[in-house]
């Protein structure tokens, strides 16, 4: 159906479109978009709300040599289809195919490989300050910014060391009123007035004659804006937050209307000195019901279309996860205990809170992408007395190490950590997968650190977490509830107690010791194994750290051999853990080998896949444990057991 | 000399003290500031500072109730003064003394032990927020911050959701226009605007006046400022950055001048939601030689004055220290390499750069206290070709995790760290202390961890550095060059290789691998043990990360005992890295006993004291050897080898 698309083969094949084939170009990409979407789950409503604001920007700029950073990365898929990208397009966001993310090594119009949010002023500015020293400073940087990122701390570093360097850099606000979630904070609000004061709507509606009015490329912006003196004061007054920063402020403008976009774009090119172009998008634009429901449309479960682009069917898994199981968990505690509050970082939808932020809407903190704040914020409250849970993706709780260093561990305060994507985390790829929180949590004094094997042992150790005393930890993957060991052992078993493992089979001719979300494929592989007659036994091990109690070591030192499994990485993991213990405790132990995740980023795909690919599946754990047992022909794949 | 100081056991002594005797206590808070400043090295200018706003806070608030953060917390003495330690003074970081920092341990006026800055706003926030939960909203919440933390990523994060709360908070901005270094970055150049504008000019002036004729307490502040219209306009004017965040802009009101700051603070101490009051206040104010130099009075060596508060001896050291050898190496690079840049967050002097600043102002980047956008910005400038180093403490770089995370190592750009004050910093504390990175640096995949032993360690190690196509990061103590493997085996050793270690001593009967700062102990335990008839072997480990080459593994196998000795926590440190690539290797060792920080906070003292403490001088090296090759009997000291 796409007539133009195809026929872009790289951005410079946009220069000789006229504004109706741009227009239609967009829609032919919105349409590419919707297939992908419909299929499997991708990024999509944020990727509508670009498509324009994509060709503005590759059809003003030349990207093979100026510099483009798109911040948090999940809006790039209108880049990526006019980049060279397009006939590969329906392979996005599967194992070998395009990472639904910028990604250098697929094109060189993708400099960063991001997915954590704000850091593309901050990058931006390196790069204009770089190519400056470099004498290319003909090169032009831009960063594009969603208002839900905004207000992510770094980005305000960034705008302060800007405004002071004042260097040329181009920062693009892209404003769709969303973070995920409908977004909070004072920032959004004032965003808010600047979108809706009169001067603005005024300075919207006549918008189209105000450009045609000014003069084009080659005058200054400030000439052309002593010629529009009312439209002056409506841009200060609504950037008066960036102008303070000695970042000079324009907009806002429709991020729709190609014709506009590209003029705005012309005139500042070339400015000096770091601007920020407010731009209004709308979340979803194009496609109807993603507009009426952006935040469902985020990321949606695969969906099928009628011929009017409305959504007949979707098809959404029933299966429960562990963020169902953590939601619910907390849910519990929250009735039971009035102390308890939950901290997100605008991931009420992906932490499955919704329904903890309607049931106690004041025990219920989204504070927006600030992790750093959310931490800090909640270790106050511990001190005041509160409970307070800090729900946040394993590898975004990286944003707040220092403060789960200064203000919770060394406090000693109770913060309970819900350390939600921990492990591989799947299709997202290498800037989501959660693989290093054993390591950098159980570096710190203080902190306790644990891993659920099931939905009993999730309840139950935050249940126990929130009568500690200290702050606790709690890991878990992004994945379907593993249901194995509960329904083989029941839920109601050992209680959890500090540093205790649980063992669940004795066994005399090895020991597989399993942590956390791989649980229940070390109890597959066993049972493989008992069943070529080898008795082997088996210890979930709960806790990460502390790791004291005598029954761990003794097990490990009574045993021929042991295999530790963790879907971490294996630096300063838990099997580093295991071996720390055993150095401690002086024991003279057998092999231990260590499974986990090497010492590489691992890629994008279904995690199913990528554990089997690492031998972290029940065969690859099985394999591993056959070769220490001296029976390698009982398997006929060839497992690593370290990368 | 003091007649009023000692008669304050608690800060409820100040109610009846008349504004006279107020003022009399400050000159005498000053000269006790004076003396402790004068004896030993300790936080002097920020200190004399905050004398009046001191006082004047804890005469309008109750702290026994109402909560108070000092932000950094480098400048609270003058609160430790008043709060019931005037009689402990003198201790002041010295071992088992007071702490230079907010300790809780100390007074339940401390809420919070801080050092790292930013986090107070977030914290306050946190108290008024678990209050007003908990039930006791009467309580009020204060944070004082300087000008110099503001910036800091985290302040904003804190503003934007205090904003939106909406709930009472004060927050003070102690503004001396000075972080340790002279303040950078737009939001200084936006302060100083505020400060100079005629507004507030006209209304410091008048100040008294104004105040004398509004209506005191109980009546709101709105009705105050519709009386002065002239003074809301200048307010509003000034703190324009902050309403738009829905933070309440008062100020700027003159800091020293107690009678208006009490009246100021009454005035606003009950109003609804968030209320920032601008103070302007004299780093070093009180004492003329640290109001001419507040740089060098931040924390100024050991001084005498005349009678007349004259410095007239400074009783500088002349020993060089690692941080002079890295800031030689820095310059050289750069006189080598144009592509060579250094960014500091604001620690210029702490890194002592002020050479790079003046040779190279283009290639050198003091960002503030942003050190999340340091290393953003880095990659950034890496990205562009550039060579940039990242001089950043060790404590201080765990802000910047998700950024080596996902800015550098992902993208495996070539970003050098130089992490100094790595290992016991000594009289700072456990805000301080560096003792994590070789954990949480080692994690991340690319990434390169090195450690020196002496200055041509250290220069070698840079250079090296400098021809990586990855990150590579290079830790190093707060201490006294170590010369002895330098004097011993001489500067010109060999040469830097991936993953190499060097070895020292060749030896049958023990071998001792030290890492980086503590080498030059773990030879002098080992000529200890050598005259005892012990044929130990010593290596300088170099390497923390990559660990391959064959020479130290088979070093470790041969060796019939090996001791690993490191400034680190053993959580997942230098030793445990041994651990790991002796179990990946597949080895059978006989008993490896790890040395360095327990896992705990270890408390503020001279770091020789605290290393000698936790067995982690030649002493404590050499006894844990000789329990190892069993001549217990040969030292008297029981070492205790895990904490």
């Amino acid at each position: 159906m796409s007539a133009i698309l195809p026929t872009i083969a790289s951005p410079r094949d946009l220069q000789n479109l006229s504004v109706d084939q741009l227009n239609d170009l967009a829609a032919e990409m919105r349409q590419a978009l919707c297939q992908v979407a419909a299929s499997r789950t991708a990024h999509f409503a944020s990727n509508l709300g670009v498509v324009e604001l994509c060709l503005a920007l590759h059809r003003v700029f030349d990207f093979s040599r100026d510099r483009l950073i798109w911040d948090t990365g999940h809006q790039i898929y209108p880049h990526k289809l006019i980049t060279g990208r397009y006939d590969r397009f329906d392979s996005m966001r599967t194992r070998g195919g395009l990472m639904g993310f910028p990604n250098p090594a697929e094109s060189p119009y993708d400099l960063f490989m991001t997915g954590h949010a704000g850091c593309s002023v901050s990058t931006a500015l390196g790069l204009a300050s770089g190519d400056f020293l470099r004498g290319e400073d003909d090169r032009r940087s831009v960063a594009v910014i969603g208002d839900g990122a905004l207000p992510s701390g770094i980005v305000f570093e960034a705008l302060n060391n800007a405004g002071f360097l004042k260097k040329r850099l181009l920062i693009i606000l892209n404003d769709n009123r969303m973070s995920i979630c409908p977004r909070v904070g004072a920032l959004a609000e004032y965003l808010d007035v600047v979108r809706t004061n009169p001067w603005y709507r005024g300075l919207r509606d006549k918008a189209g004659d105000l450009i045609k009015g000014v003069p084009m490329v080659g005058e200054s912006m400030e000439r052309v804006f002593h010629n529009v003196k009312d439209s002056l004061k409506a841009t200060l007054h609504g950037g008066m937050l960036f102008e303070a920063l000695g970042v000079r402020y324009f907009g806002p403008v429709e991020g729709h209307a190609l014709p506009n976009l590209i003029r705005y774009l012309e005139l500042i090119k070339d400015e000096e000195g770091p601007i920020l172009l407010h731009v209004l998008t709308e979340k979803g634009h194009g496609f109807k019901p993603a507009e009426d429901d952006p935040v469902f449309f985020h990321t949606p479960a695969p969906f099928e279309c009628d011929d009017d682009d409305c959504v007949i069917a979707v098809k959404k898994s029933s299966v429960r996860g562990y963020t169902d199981a953590a939601s619910t968990a907390i849910c519990a505690c929250m009735r039971e205990d009035e102390r308890v509050t939950v901290m997100t970082a605008a991931m009420c939808q992906g932490n499955k809170l919704e329904k903890v932020r309607e049931e106690f809407p004041d025990r219920f903190f989204d504070v927006g992408i600030c992790e750093s704040h959310a931490v800090a914020f909640a270790a106050g409250q511990a001190k005041a007395g509160c409970r307070p849970i800090v729900d946040i993706y394993s590898t975004f709780l990286q944003r707040s190490y220092d403060q789960i260093f200064q203000e919770v561990c060394l406090q000693n305060l109770p913060v309970v950590f819900m350390l939600d994507r921990a492990g591989l985390t799947g299709p997202d790829g290498p800037t989501h997968h959660g693989v290093f929180d054993l390591g950098y949590m159980r570096l710190f004094p203080n902190m306790t650190v644990l891993s659920p094997a099931d939905e009993a042992d999730l309840t139950a150790m935050l249940n126990w977490a929130l009568t500690q005393s200290g702050p606790v930890a709690i890991r878990y993957p992004k994945a379907v509830l593993d249901t194995s060991v509960t329904e083989r052992f029941g839920s109601d078993r050992q209680p959890i107690e500090a540093g205790h493992c649980e063992s669940l089979l004795e066994g005399r001719d090895g020991l597989i010791i399993g942590c956390g979300s791989l649980v229940g494929s070390c109890l597959e592989a066993a049972d493989h194994l008992r069943e070529e007659g080898l008795d082997i036994g088996l210890i979930n091990a709960r806790f990460i750290k502390p790791l004291a109690p005598q029954v761990l070591l003794d097990r490990i030192e009574a045993a021929p051999w042991v295999v530790t499994v963790e879907e971490n990485t294996l630096q300063a993991g838990f099997g580093a853990a295991i071996l720390e213990a055993a150095n401690d405790a002086g024991l003279r132990t057998g092999p231990i080998v260590r499974l986990g995740i090497p010492d590489r980023f691992v890629e994008h795909g279904d995690r199913g896949e990528l554990l089997a690919d690492l031998g972290l599946d029940a065969t690859g754990i099985a394999a591993a444990c056959r070769k220490l047992a001296g029976r390698e022909a009982a398997t006929s794949a060839a497992v690593p057991i370290h990368d």
